[in-house]
């Protein structure tokens, strides 16, 4: 009995299973589909709203411009977003290209490369930018002072807010990122396992 | 025919099949256990190599003293390593009791709990501890010269050293803790699959 309905049973198990299945399946891609939509839009706003953060401020006569290339770790966090939006693209456009041929993934070497492209590449950087980045937002509103590394926002509340945004933003994006990336492990392994209960209408020959 | 062996072919395909199985469950087991005794190891180690870096500097009459505590993501990554040090124990010693029993992941409630506890928190926190440790570092070694927050290693070389130490091997626990969570991936979501091969000595029943 195959979880894909296309297995051992061609009698009326295998048809309400199949059928449960292929909703359940309908469902996951309908899902997937969104979720990567939903990164690719969140990525590249929290892109937008970084890079264009800017504030000056005039101190006497010097004047003073805070922009995202001042912190590393915001610098970072473009590259990652700007990744993750298309990917997220390319792979929106791979689940609606097999949407419409209403294939199933079958093949492990695809359903290892996705999964692979998801978690361990895009999930896990999406989550180290957005660490870093938070890192230094923290210590640009609260300073570390042991450091002497002062706070930046109180001069900069402008330019931190809109920051703060960004981060918010590919946070999101990070979030369905990681629920992207049970899909494709849910995808991956399941080609390597089994039901365990015994459908009633199979016998035995020896 | 069951991945497990425990399924609806008792003829010599399922005992050749079952014993294949039986193989690659034993293997994966002890590539789990071994993983999650390194990651308790490592990220023990990092903990303890973060905890007692002190260094105290003379200037003038002024003795500074540089620790941990002072950069809030050393603190953040010193209570990630425990939590996951602990963590990582208990799974181990739930290995063993499972390994001795001879028992297989069947629960998927269980599965569920192991697959969120190892990747969703364990594996993501590892790498977000790290991530905001590592751009605190990069800071206390190269400096944001825009923002006025100084390079600290030049002054306190002793201290950056071993709290690179420490995160290295932090680093080296959460490659590990994200290999355990693929596992855990894989025993959750097999139990979902079905192989989609017709076993040759099995037939449809009407």
């Amino acid at each position: 009995m195959s979880y894909l309905g296309v297995g051992i049973s061609p009698g009326n198990v295998a048809v309400y299973h199949g059928g449960k299945m292929k909703v359940v399946d309908r469902r996951l891609r309908l899902t997937e589909l969104l979720l990567r939509c939903s990164v690719t839009a969140l990525a590249f706003l929290g892109l937008i709203l970084i890079v264009t953060d800017t504030q000056v401020k005039k101190i006497f006569t010097i004047e003073k411009r805070a922009k995202y290339t001042n912190m590393k770790s915001l610098v970072f966090l473009v590259v990652a977003n700007g990744i993750a939006a298309v990917y997220s693209l390319l792979q929106s456009v791979r689940c609606v290209m097999g949407s419409m041929k209403g294939s199933v993934l079958f093949s492990k070497s695809l359903a290892w490369a996705i999964f692979s492209g998801d978690q361990q590449a895009m999930a896990y950087m999406s989550v180290a930018a957005i660490a870093a980045a938070s890192e230094s937002g923290v210590i640009g509103i609260r300073g570390e002072e042991e450091l002497q590394w002062m706070k930046v926002c109180n001069m900069f509340g402008k330019f931190c807010n809109r920051g703060a945004g960004g981060v918010a933003s590919a946070m999101l994006a990070s979030l369905a990122m990681v629920l992207v990336s049970c899909i494709s492990a849910f995808s991956l392994f399941r080609l390597y396992g089994a039901t365990t209960q015994r459908p009633p209408n199979l016998a035995v020959v020896k």
